[in-house]
């Protein structure tokens, strides 16, 4: 039977050892949808067209997180990231969605890199209009692509 | 009209004055679904059962990183935790409910460490599975309930 | 004779003892100028009413590194900051002037913070604009004014 | 039957709720043993009375570990350190001795942040010193008491 | 006469340049012992056995203290680690052992790694065990050996 | 027209992609300059001739602000450093020179890691000073060389 990865023979958890894996190009996608009333989305939008830009506020927070995956996710190896890009787009009047690009030459992948980005760039959005919508919801934060690696693309179904 | 928060009169992101405020006790519950197979949701919990334990790693980091939500919201006040807990329930048989329960005595809430707390602690899970199950989504990341501060209590609708 | 505080009786370094002191309201602005060729600027500026923003950018990474003052400074205390803003304006064609106040309720001043604040704001500027001047060099880090604490006021000669 | 502290109802670690502690004055000191060759111990001495000193960087690695013992020790509560002291001493020809004392006005003790400075203060003169000898090994890490708070004094038995 | 490394022409402590040294790859495995009380012992054990578990606190806590060795020891270059694992055994009735294997591909050994995590990891065991018995000590931290790099392999005496 | 890096489609800040870019040995150095009162800087010189060493403290504030210059500039890739050295000179009665070189094998240079180093130098200079000078004064902050990267080497003008 396949066994989950991370565990030694004395059942605890460890940091996989990857010493001598080649080091190879590496991309990986995440995306999150944040949900929340038609009035804040607006307000969002707004300010984005001024210049009291919340969404500036989430790119930074969202690339300065990917740069603290390994120091978050306890058996993730910290790996020298080459390029972190985040995009907003909207969906209907009160879904905005964010998309985390990450990039590296490594040994292992950036799917933890990418989805720590979508993930703290959304609750930067929720910290920043929290004052005005409590309910705000983060929903599907997952990962939609990587490519590079000895166990091959993977792109999310129905994508 | 209501006013964005955290933005100063050039029309920048600032940390809002909260000095004098008043110091009082405060606590946040927050919750995040994690959406997998049945297979891998079967495994996390037969480690559980052993000693394996995707779980005790998953709340290491959700309480680690409660810790460090000020250093990853750019404009979260940084405050004195007095308490983080996480916990862990199933729904169905392909879904894993994350909550986490933060304490302070301050003069501001703790819904972004209690949100944080379970984001990183999903993206563990995550992390430690992905090498069995890449489509893992992490669903309804939000906040439950806060209470104490000016603003008053909060319940989720339908909580 | 006057003596250097944070040296200890073996003549080595130490974080002062400040425990007892009592809490107050404390406030501290520091600036520092920021020297670089007119197109430069005129870029920074553009950006600015566009919304590729490099002093969006600055003001977060100033905010933020007034949170980590005390993980930088060896001797400084950890202190919970209640509010941190930075202003930029422009003197000449040439110079972009970053201003930093931050606010605590707490047992020691902040002058470190809003100095660290002015500092890395300036770094991040140079940062983004090094491609295209690597002469940019930043002017007359100082502190400007601080309230609050045993010591007194304190405004800087000339301002 | 007395019972481990740091364990939910579901047999997981959690950060113990401490809200509502009173704040009071807590000290707490700790020791380690550094036991090396007898010509380590002549060159640090020497270093020490020329500029070159190793004592000054452990000094300094010692301050800085005890502001981060919050982020290495999972279940430890973060609290705002007032003061953090670091003595060096020999005892015969190969055993440099270090005690911290570490002092806050906080609802938990310091105990944590004191042995986390002697350890870090242990091992970084380990790193300066390797290059000359490798069986340098850290003896007695231990607490030496503590006052303040509701568990009362606490003296190291024999010291 | 041999000098101490670190030190640079003015007699001051620098990080030691490796650039253009090969990368290979490299190992390093140290150890700790955690003396206490045997009723101690038997407590960590029991949970152990059930889930409220110690060790896996302390398994996940010295795994990213291994990541965190850069920040913590001054002069040590930071580099990315490959493989971290702790584990743990008992001597007698009332000693815990800890050891740490790191691995890297790199320029610098990992011994500093490898002490680190042990170190932290007894850190939290007594950190999760004060409460019942504070006489706890750490004793014996040290390197047990190391290969890889142009010094060559290392085996402590008596190993 | 020549364009600002780190700027993305949606004119917002990333971090640029340099995956594939050629492993280069790089170096830069960065300097400023501490303006204090001649009595300012006699103490500081005597510390330095005894053993409670301002410079000392600054020195390794420095090296370990190097370390995290990706954590404090947004946009900075993190990179494997592999030497860092500050040096300290006067200039007339009331300068202090503080230079950091700073090396590397990467993708991209460390120019920002010299300005860090410098910089948290200097402002530990004057956290330790502040009590007997709160007038002191961080000028000409800028990079002095740069070799090694596609863009050529760097000296600034006049040096």
């Amino acid at each position: 039977m396949e066994k989950l990865t991370h565990i030694n023979e004395q059942g605890r958890a460890k940091m996989v050892d990857v010493s001598g894996k080649p080091v190879t190009r590496r991309v990986a996608v995440a995306r999150a949808r944040v949900c929340m009333k038609p009035e804040t989305l607006s307000r969002i939008r707004q300010g984005n067209m001024e210049k009291g830009d919340v969404l500036a506020v989430a790119q930074v927070a969202g690339i300065m997180a990917a740069k603290k995956t390994s120091e978050l996710i306890p058996m993730c190896h910290p790996i020298p990231l080459r390029g972190v890009d985040l995009r907003f787009s909207e969906e209907g009047d009160s879904t905005l969605v964010i998309e985390a690009e990450v990039k590296t030459d490594s040994v292992t992948g950036v799917e933890m890199e990418a989805l720590t980005a979508v993930s703290v760039a959304a609750l930067t959005v929720y910290d920043m209009c929290k004052a005005i919508d409590k309910e705000i919801t983060v929903e599907q934060t997952c990962l939609i692509r990587k490519t590079g690696g000895k166990s091959g693309d993977f792109i999310r179904k129905g994508e």
